[in-house]
């Protein structure tokens, strides 16, 4: 069985790739490094089931042209910009990097007759809502481009699953954390840390409080929903997370208590979000998953404290 | 004040650009004549308030070139393969014509500070769901590449609505029909009839429903809510419609009374819906759009019998 992953060097991406080869399975990787890394697929190059093409997904005819050849049973589509701050500088990131991808990827499955697509989506697809986050509320409406993008990736990929007769699982992600993540903020608070001791700077007014799931959480998740059980036909959604959740506040407490830096004077730059696009609370109902037969092992501050852990021990 | 109209020589939007001259706003319309046509457009072209372009919307780098220098204050968004039967035998058309066009529009009003912006978005993205469509139910899943790129358009709308602080009115249409009128059911049997007044091929099991609204009417709504009413930060949805609906079999009847064809044998080719993609039947809760002030004059039924008129004195 062949599996292609988008994204397969990126921080989520590289962990899959890692699970897929141990269960056996052929694995294709496609990055092109602008938020993955070489050196985070360079332990897979020795493997002969594992194969890598450095190709810009949004660029959609080269890609399906790459990849024509290759046999694919089930595509894993996590290519995408997954730093929405970045994103919200500049609209394009998240058109191409977040959106084209998708379309490509879609492209590529129709044109070559692939009928098995696992599609990383978002909590941002929700938007600013206060009430707890079923997959089936409606009249949503994604604040960020990141958001944006990936609500219309899951509109194209609703008509390409029903046009072509697709299995299809989404995944509606919450904040993931873990070995190898490259952006957010528990990288920002060690970052500016190790710059300045005694004080740091708080985007918001703390209070932002979100849930943070283990990536390898995540990943055992992803391949129990689409090796372990079968695949059907139509786009089935589920909100991927775990229960808990963690204040802005409290990362901040954890980052210092782990590194050892004490009495450090936090700063608050105030408001309700970090940034403009930046959603500051929200709650998944994750009955669906769990009812499915999955539950995340690490509460959400174990998932922080780990992090943490990792970045010091790594750094 | 000046209004962009995306789409202008095509079906619904050439009834726009004419009301909009005739409340004495400067009118920049845009068509690549994919659907819309040159004569459509041909009676505005002495007007000094009206001025075209010549454009492919979807190039999103010339069109935003193109326009830098007009001073638009309202942007009427309307073009998009509306023949959702014709794209689903090739997706990059509603890729193109339908979802990036919406890109480019976004892209042009966020480079040159545009802030008033109206939607023409469609029943199709509520996909084939049985239950009343009100405008806030959920878990949205669009079955045509035409649905998948409105509801796409959406999303992209959402944020950078919310990024942009844009007032933005979108509008979910049904059927829309009148003169001017380029393709769809109504057509497709005036065609067969005047080729075979014998015997008329009806795709599905005629059982098909939907509500059909007038052009007219629509276009008194959309000028209702842009310009009589004041425009409100965020985005503010309506489904725009009428309460009756006509079935596929109803409206072979009125063509035929119409035209004056006797004895037609109706040859049904069976199945729920026309094509693939196809939404069989869909009723949508009007409370909100009545709610506002704004009803439709004149019933499904009435409208196609107008709309066949109008064929009939025409052609």
């Amino acid at each position: 069985m062949k599996a292609l992953v988008t994204g397969g060097a990126g921080f989520i991406g590289t962990h899959l790739v890692r699970e897929l080869l141990n269960r056996g399975l052929e694995v294709v990787c496609v990055d092109n490094f602008t938020l993955g890394h070489q050196e985070n697929v360079d332990c897979f190059a020795d493997n002969p089931n594992y194969k890598f093409y450095k190709l810009n997904i949004e660029e959609t005819e080269n890609f399906c042209e790459a990849l024509k050849d290759e046999k694919i049973d089930i595509v894993y589509h996590l290519a995408a910009n997954s730093d929405i701050q970045k994103g919200g500088r500049m609209p394009s990131v998240d058109f191409n990097d977040t959106f084209m991808t998708t379309y490509s990827t879609l492209e590529l499955m129709r044109r070559n007759g692939i009928k098995n697509l696992f599609f990383a989506s978002t909590s941002a697809i929700y938007g600013d809502k206060q009430e707890l986050l079923t997959e089936t509320i409606g009249d949503l409406r994604p604040i960020s481009y990141y958001g944006g993008a990936k609500y219309a990736s899951e509109g194209f990929i609703s008509s390409y699953t029903f046009m072509n007769d697709l299995n299809t699982v989404v995944f509606r992600f919450p904040n993931v954390i873990g070995p190898n993540l490259t952006h957010g903020v528990i990288y920002d608070f060690v970052r500016k840390l190790q710059n300045n001791s005694h004080e740091l700077e708080i985007l918001g007014d703390g209070h932002q409080t979100k849930p943070y799931l283990y990536v390898l959480d995540l990943v055992d998740a992803i391949v129990k929903f689409t090796l372990d059980m079968e695949m059907k036909p139509g786009v089935e959604i589920y909100n991927a997370g775990v229960e808990t959740a963690t204040s802005v506040t409290t990362i901040a407490d954890i980052v210092c208590e782990v590194l050892g830096y004490e009495n450090v004077k936090y700063n608050y730059t105030g408001g309700k979000g970090g940034w403009k696009g930046d959603v500051p609370k929200f709650q998944y109902d994750l009955t669906k998953i769990h009812n499915a037969g999955w539950t995340a092992h690490h509460t959400s501050d174990e998932s922080v404290r780990e992090t943490v852990k990792y970045i010091k021990d790594n750094n």
